[in-house]
């Protein structure tokens, strides 16, 4: 995976419209919809259990959020899932504050466990609480503990099975074989609410458009970076509020061309 | 109803701050309450089925959108349209993603029957599928099929006995007798989450001061383009992120004369 | 309580970036996230009864708003401020349209019985409502009825044995035997929906890191009227949507030099 590949598959994204299924929280919904929408994608929330797996067969991507759980929509999250591995729509999942209580720690294992998933995508405190190691976590918004992430993300990846994305200054992206690291992305995404559940989301329409998870998640991640990047050049010292507009504006406005130019992504 | 008797409806919503009452999806719902806010409603979320009747007759109107239904919500949209059918308060209906799964279909097609909804609001797709007609869709966003909307919204209006808005490029406002073609809007309104939900409920802020719905419909509807186009004239080609900030500043600032200006309605 | 005093306790969130545990209506749960965040605090919203007595003891504050109530959602409520309690953590109750509908006004009420609220921030209508008084209401963004505010705020504060803050023109706050009176703030925040919860949530930052729940309450008002002043004269006339944005910028940027310079606090 190399920047020409990513800004071939943001071409792919935008070409067709990939419908994304997410069963995700309160807090994000509304900016969740408007970033795939900016972006090129086509978003659906529904959550009900009667047509969560209905819906799930037509998408091009599932993506479950943990961030604001409970035991309906957590039965809905589990049923849509199983739909889409019948079917071979990829699940993206982001076990948002995993460690912050048992809950959400069992209730993310609970998922990895029933659910085939694609790709795993967290912060590394929540990705170490899945996988049961011990790291620092305060509320969902945790992240920097100490440990090295790369290790994190590879052994993850082994022992989950699946394709681990940890997020923070530097983004760690393994399937326990092939490791990517990606240096994009600004600070004051840290300052607006659902930056990272929008990220999941977004890998979702990667792997809506591409069969490799592991590409998919690479190429979400630096297309990202690169918006949030043009985002904060717009928005300048203006705050968090500006910055989330633009970051909508740059999801609509990022070309291939910013992220060959751009992008930078590394094979470890 | 013409451009000048819309601007005189923008006025009467302005003085009178009519409550409406919003059973609506958790996506929209803080973009819906700014856009009501900003036209000078009065907005109200409330869900509980111990609350809804009381809320629904205290309303000017009472708008219900099941872009997130569950059960509980479904059940409660019913127990509200019956308080407002009761009291004299119109139902508005936003039969968002019918057809994307028989859930929302067999639920959108319910609410008709059980509820005597005012004005039906949606896209060719989602109006075809409550009437039972066959029309491409996918996900909620559709919209665009063939076949001749406005045929299709004369129909739907006869055979549901209702006011019928099909809204896409050109909208359709049909009482089954009278029909109305409006021309305003922007091809960037599709690219942010919830304008026609926002719109369904701006047509329920001025049902609640006009007593003719169709009539309500066609000024909601002309209103909202004219400031979808100042907006997108505002925000010009910074992307999608700044023009849903502008649209929320061009409810509150859309005057009865841009509406005499800019209004492009005529009968059929 | 001085200027002095309230620009060391906004400081003090900045440094310590308490944990607010959040349980609050599905319209303002982005912007909430976002104005803590923005503030500097670090947001959790958190619903499940299965976690949100592990979340609300863990946290420097919690924060109870009924907007969108529903019976879940408020055994949730009483599960977390009970174990609030139990902790020494704040409890920041809102009491969202208290008087629209019965189950509102008894909901409040049984929520004050049950949890030992440390602050009931509302406006003149929905305190009044709380404690049985008369008052007009109209939906949930009442307030300016008649009666004399100050005396509401006393009695209230009296007789619920809490600090209440009575938000309006003027922001009247009392222990029931020390009151102050803010006149910070800006008209264009009623044209903001969730302006009034996001306030509740910021009282709920600074009662993390005071230990006087009466100094907490003035200190986050005045923070919050003055970082309103500033976005005012940033988004000029811009309208709401700009107004939306520019308060979350300002929330971030205000020093507590600004707090000095235009925070207008007095002790009745």
């Amino acid at each position: 995976m190399n920047q020409q590949m990513i800004a071939k598959a943001l071409e792919q994204v935008r070409k067709t419209n990939p419908l994304v299924h997410n069963i995700t929280n309160v807090v994000v919904t509304n900016f969740t919809a408007n970033g795939l929408l900016a972006l090129g994608a086509s978003p659906v929330m529904a959550y009900a259990k009667q047509e969560v797996e209905d819906m799930a067969r037509i998408a091009g991507a599932l993506v479950l959020n943990i961030g604001t759980l409970n035991e309906t929509e957590v039965e809905a999250m589990k049923l849509a899932g199983k739909a889409a591995n019948g079917h071979g729509v990829p699940v993206i999942f982001d076990p948002v504050g995993a460690g912050a209580t048992p809950y959400r720690t069992l209730t993310a294992r609970s998922i990895m466990e029933e659910v085939n998933v694609s790709v795993l995508r967290g912060n590394a405190a929540e990705v170490a609480q899945v996988v049961g190691h011990h790291w620092e976590i305060k509320g969902v918004d945790a992240g920097e503990g100490n440990g090295n992430v790369t290790q994190l993300a590879i052994e993850a990846a082994r022992q989950l099975g699946t394709v681990v994305a940890v997020t923070g200054k530097t983004d760690i992206i393994s399937d326990g074989t092939t490791t990517y690291a990606c240096q994009n992305g600004e600070a004051i995404l840290t300052r607006v609410t659902g930056t990272g559940c929008l990220l999941t989301s977004v890998i979702g329409a990667f792997a809506a458009v591409l069969n490799n998870p592991l590409e998919a998640a690479v190429a979400a991640i630096v297309t990202y970076g690169v918006a949030a990047e043009l985002a904060a050049k717009e928005s300048a010292d203006q705050g968090p509020g500006s910055f989330q507009i633009a970051l909508l504006n740059k999801l609509a406005q990022v070309t291939g061309e910013d992220v060959v130019r751009l992008g930078r992504v590394e094979l470890l």
